[in-house]
C-alpha cells in the first residue's frame, strides 16, 4: 500500500489558504451595497474563468478579475475611476491566510511532505501573494493553470500535479474549500479533502470528497505519520 | 456575397424564446424568499452545466436542473417533498413564449427561412416545450447539446448548426438573449444577434454581438428581404 501513502499536499489558494475578506473590505467605500457588489464580482470572476475555458479563449486570472470588476461596476451603476479600479484589484494581494493555515503548513512541512499550490491564479499573482504573506518558504511549487492555458475544473489542470511535482496520483492529496474544485479533482481521480469552514452544503455534481474537515488544523492528524 | 445572405435562423430557447417567469411563480409557494430561491436555482443550473462540461461529466439538462434545485433547497433550508420537487421541475414545461416571439417566427417562416432551436435543453424537454406552446410547426429542427454530450459555450455545440442544418456558417444567424451564449457563438465564428430585452450591460468576455435588438419584433427588418 506504499502508493497510497500521502507524500504531497496540494492546496487551492483563494478561499482555501487565503481569506478573501480583504476584497469585501475594499469594496465598502465604493459600492452602495458592498456585500452584493463583491458577491457579483466574485461570481463573475469564476463564471468568466469557466466560460473562457469552455470557449477555448484563455486569458489569465488577472485579466478575468479585472473584466469581472468592470462588469460588476456596469451592472450596479458604480462609476470607477482608473485609480479606484487599481485599488480594488490590489485588494487581491491584500488577502491574508486563515489563522489555521500557517501552523498546519509548518507541521506538515516538518514531516517532510511536499507542499504545493494549484490555483487558477496567474503566476505573478501567486508569487507575490505567498511572498507578502510570509508563506513563500512553505511551498515547494506554485502551480498555475497558466501552464495549460485553461481553468479548473478541466482535467488538464489537475494533471499538472503528476507532471510538475512528479508525485503519483495516489500519493497526492488535494485540499480545497471550493466544492466545484473538490468535484473537479475527484472526477480527475485524486484523493481530495474538502475544507468546509462555513458548514456549507455540498454541490450536487455527482462527486463526493474523500475527507471533510472544518479547518486545516485537522489536516496533520488526518495525514498521520509518514512512512519513512 | 451570396454566402452572407441569411438562410437559417437559430434560436436559443430559455430566456430567448421562452420567458422563465413561470419558474419563479412556481417557487412562490415553497420558498420564504422566492426571488432569491429561483435566482440561486437558475445560477446553479447554469454553473453545473458549465462545470460538467469542463469536467467531461455530461449529464442531461433535466438532471442538472434537478440537481441544482436540490442544492438550492439545501442551501436555503427549504424542505421539499418528492411531489413538490416534481411540481417545481414541471414548471420548466410551463414557460411561455415572450409576446414578440410568435409574430416574428411567422413572418420569418413565411419568407422561407430555415428556423431552428439550439439549446442546452435535453431533447424531450425541447420537444414537449414546442409542442405545448404551439410552436412545434415553426421549427425545421430542434438541436440539443445532447448530440455532442457537452454544453454551450463549447465550440462543438455551435458546430451542430453546420453539421445538422447543412447551413454554411456564413448563412446562419444565431439569436440569443444570454450574453455568455452570444459570446460563445461569436467566438466560434457565427454572426450573432443579442436580444437585450432588459437593457442589460454586456458581459466582459472579449466578444461583441454582430447586432443588438430589444426584441424579436425587430428581427424581420434586420434580416431584410431574402435573396431568391
Amino acid at each position: 500500500m506504499a502508493s497510497s501513502v500521502t507524500r504531497a499536499l496540494v492546496f487551492d489558494a483563494y478561499g482555501t489558504l487565503f481569506n478573501i475578506a480583504a476584497v469585501s473590505q475594499a469594496c465598502a467605500s465604493i459600492a452602495a451595497d458592498p456585500d452584493g457588489f463583491v458577491a457579483l464580482w466574485r461570481a463573475k470572476q469564476l463564471e468568466y474563468a469557466f466560460l473562457r475555458a469552455l470557449m477555448r479563449r484563455y486569458a489569465d486570472f488577472w485579466s478575468v478579475t479585472r473584466d469581472a470588476l468592470r462588469y460588476a461596476a456596469a451592472a450596479t451603476g458604480t462609476a470607477l475611476t482608473p485609480q479606484q479600479e487599481a485599488e480594488l484589484l490590489e485588494a487581491w494581494y491584500q488577502v491574508e491566510p486563515f489563522p489555521d493555515v500557517l501552523p498546519a503548513l509548518r507541521e506538515l512541512k516538518a514531516r517532510g511532505l511536499t507542499l504545493a499550490i494549484l490555483s487558477n491564479g496567474a503566476p505573478p499573482m501567486l508569487e507575490r501573494l505567498v511572498r507578502e504573506t510570509g508563506l513563500a518558504g512553505m511551498f515547494d511549487r506554485l502551480l498555475s493553470v497558466d501552464a495549460v492555458q485553461t481553468y479548473k475544473p478541466e482535467p488538464a489542470v489537475y494533471a499538472l500535479i503528476e507532471r510538475e511535482l512528479g508525485a503519483a496520483r495516489e500519493a497526492a492529496l488535494f485540499v480545497s474549500s471550493n466544492f466545484w474544485d473538490v468535484a473537479g479533482a475527484r472526477s480527475f481521480g485524486l484523493r481530495v479533502c474538502w475544507i468546509n469552514r462555513a458548514g456549507a452544503p455540498p454541490d450536487e455534481l455527482g462527486q463526493q470528497p474523500s475527507h471533510v474537515l472544518r479547518s486545516l488544523a485537522e489536516l496533520p492528524e488526518l495525514i498521520g505519520k509518514p512512512a519513512r
